[in-house]
């Protein structure tokens, strides 16, 4: 059976890609946002939140860092991003597993004109899993693809691939909007602001593809003219029945949501300085109008954050970001216990209120 | 309350900063070695003798490593330095510290416009402990205040601030001492010879204020002119009873000490390569003059070395500056079972003469 | 007893050398194929024979993950490789060995004016074993020639060392024949073909050497003109017996042989780009010309490949590449068990038929 190329791969449409990324039934590759329905979703939830409960004392770490010492991961972050990276290696630390990590791609054997392929081929030598973050969209998933047909595959987890997908970091900020909202009947019928860069941020992206899976929900986007989410995830959240409000008056819309998702400016990504024509300051949170929010919302942000979110907002109740961190590790944690099967050892623990 | 900017934090006199680092009495963040009187120092070095007499079999070295396996600890390094961060990662990995590491700043996601304490949030989000070198001086202390305020803080300890404070390598220096003398009366009452570039070497400037809290002491300044040490040291070492004697002569100074601690001149801070006027040969030790000392004399140096001892003098029975690099990693593990309380959990071992 | 400098160590006869590898009649520094007789050979491809049968569960693992966890592990790699350092870094975790590591030589405190003598002292202070790959030859045997001389050795381990030696390579490269030949009478009284650049292949040099251990061989040496095996390496050869023939021509050779190992042209070599003149066509693999190969004969190649294995082969069950870098981990691991004499603590077991 001859190969497909990365063009003629990407080229099918995402719901055939999507069978590829399972194994009898279960989660194997980790892609894609679109893997993740509602229950399996909250099945993650509830592992992380079995290990955040875990994490407070010296038995039930040493319980978790039995599950999976025999696995061994390979961190290949060729796209640097310390937060990620150290997420990651926090999670597997947590539940056991061993990590190797090539984070300069300058130091690889590339230079000997190795194909990248023949590298990660390589890693799933050595490793049990690959979590790779990569600038070529798509990429992460024909390594998968291709791995899969040489008989000798291990899980490929996507931390990140360009503009394209961050399905981590978007779990990770739905598992902290589900803690937050326990109390309070939970993600759906809730109202969200995003703000910033609604177009190129692609942690946003991911989240209002996630959330849309519950139900009577607003968005409001808040947003620079030219930065509007762009139609293709209009599109999309409209046939899942999100109610959408377009705007760029940030303080019309504090008073009227239960959750902010604030993002920076992904200027990396400007063509010609376009974000430079950007008012900042009327897509910030400062000390002043984060009192116009309602008392019991929540304030998000994936990380890092430049001006758009005053650091005098930290100690407000209603920063949940630094938490969202602390969540990151506890959802990457979960999931490396589903890929392996390791999430039905755990014991059951309610969950508690404290987000 | 709002925070104080770094300049006015550091403004403040050391003494009024000093209980910042402390928690219930106890050390928390560890910043200068200001934060050592003579009986806590003491008290480590015991701890250090214990872990040193544990670590020659297996069953010593796996009871250590189940001490901390439950806490992990990020090295950050943003001032590059091997050997160093070898030394901590090594006392981390005896006493069973899980590690994460961030040693080029390039890699890190500050491209992204985060702030420095925002990355530094970030880690304490994820690890136990911080262990941070960097070049700004106060930088260290002033993270750490910061982060007190943030209701959520990790033990910060100061691996080298710029020519500032770098108070692991004096304990190390002091324990290697009071090993070497606890045969001869101890380390009060002893000769000491510092040669080099007293002025700007910021580990010879510190063994001299730690050694300042024992008593009945000589010192030998040996240093180029230009060199010697600064006026708030020498007034510093008057006070607390020091004998101080200036000399660019070491073969005169030779037969007089009980213990020399050689430098290497500190050329990266040249301002117009001032240091390049030295004749070094006067401030070396060589095979020859190296038997002016009396037998029973130490040599200490910090490392790395240059010219200033000779390779041929590593065979030398008073050479400890060996030792007291292996010193280092007992005393850094000390000082991290110390820091989370684990140190009486120790077995009471005897210590051994052999420094 | 004055130290030798490291032309004057290195003129001596490697005869001369070989004994100071050794401690009590066993290997100690591991520098070189020619430390490696048959039986030895052998006694270490039982033990990873071993280590690969127990790797397949949890409780193998586990075992396997105790022996050496009071020991630690220095990688200190001046000239990078991520696939080499990546095996020893399996290679240690696998049996339980704590690792440090140093990658990039500019990270060091070499800046400082230290000599690399010294900083590898330094690592000898800290770890219990050094790998170590340096691009100048004869360098990382001169090191342990010194080190041994100062009274605080540890073992050292030649990770390659420039044009010179790669010894693990070459075990590993026996090993995949061994495991696959073991059903077919073994590796003497077969014919193998090398091909591409004989002449500066570090791999396949070393590869020959230790073939030549074993009787009633031939070799057929494939290369361009001016990349052919050199007179001293022939020389040894014929010596022991082997019948070598010489030849440009693949094709013709393929049908005759057993085992084919295939190598890269090794252009960071090139002096004037001489390699570019290769027809390279000539000296590659391709989906038709494999089929000439017998069935049952096998194909090596060290990796990292280019074009002279394409791709399209992988599938291909005459492919052991891909094993052979899996054998690595195990060799390496079985290496560092003999080294520390935990290779008797191993449970025996039959040695399987899948290479």
């Amino acid at each position: 059976m001859s190969l497909l190329t990365i063009d003629e791969y990407l080229r099918q449409p995402v719901a055939e890609r999507l069978p590829y990324y399972q194994r009898e039934g279960r989660l194997y590759h980790v892609m894609m946002s679109q893997q993740f329905p509602r229950p399996l979703m909250e099945e993650i939830f509830g592992v992380a939140n079995t290990l955040k409960a875990m994490s407070h004392d010296y038995e039930g770490l040493e319980f978790l860092s039995r599950l999976l010492r025999h696995k061994r991961a390979m961190l290949y972050f060729t796209q640097p991003s310390t937060r990620t990276f150290l997420s990651f290696l926090t999670a597997c630390q947590l539940v056991g597993i061993t990590t190797g990590e090539v984070q300069d791609p300058a130091l690889s054997s590339e230079y000997k004109g190795e194909s990248q392929e023949d590298a990660i081929r390589v890693f799933s030598s050595y490793f049990d899993l690959v979590i790779m973050r990569d600038p070529k969209p798509g990429f992460c998933e024909y390594i998968a693809y291709r791995q899969d047909r040489t008989g000798f595959s291990v899980p490929i987890l996507n931390g990140g691939s360009g503009k394209d997908q961050h399905p981590t970091q978007a779990l990770l900020d739905l598992y902290t909007m589900h803690r937050s909202f326990q109390r309070m009947g939970g993600i759906s019928g809730k109202r969200y602001a995003f703000v910033g860069d609604l177009q190129r941020g692609r942690a946003v992206r991911s989240v209002m593809y996630l959330l849309a899976n519950y139900e009577d929900l607003d968005f409001y986007a808040v947003a620079p003219k030219g930065f509007q989410i762009s139609p293709d995830l209009q599109l999309h959240l409209e046939e899942r029945g999100v109610r959408l409000h377009f705007t760029d008056q940030l303080n019309e819309v504090l008073p009227e949501v239960d959750c902010i998702y604030m993002t920076r400016v992904q200027d990396e990504y400007d063509l010609s300085g376009e974000s430079g024509k950007i008012d900042l300051a009327n897509f910030s949170l400062t000390e002043e109008n984060v009192n116009l929010l309602p008392e019991h919302a929540i304030i998000l942000h994936p990380l890092p954050r430049r001006q758009e979110i005053s650091s005098g907002i930290d100690a407000n109740p209603r920063a949940m970001y630094w938490s969202q961190l602390r969540n990151g590790v506890y959802i990457r944690a979960a999931l490396l216990l589903y890929i392996f099967g390791k999430n039905e050892q755990l014991p059951i623990i309610q969950e508690k209120s404290n987000p």
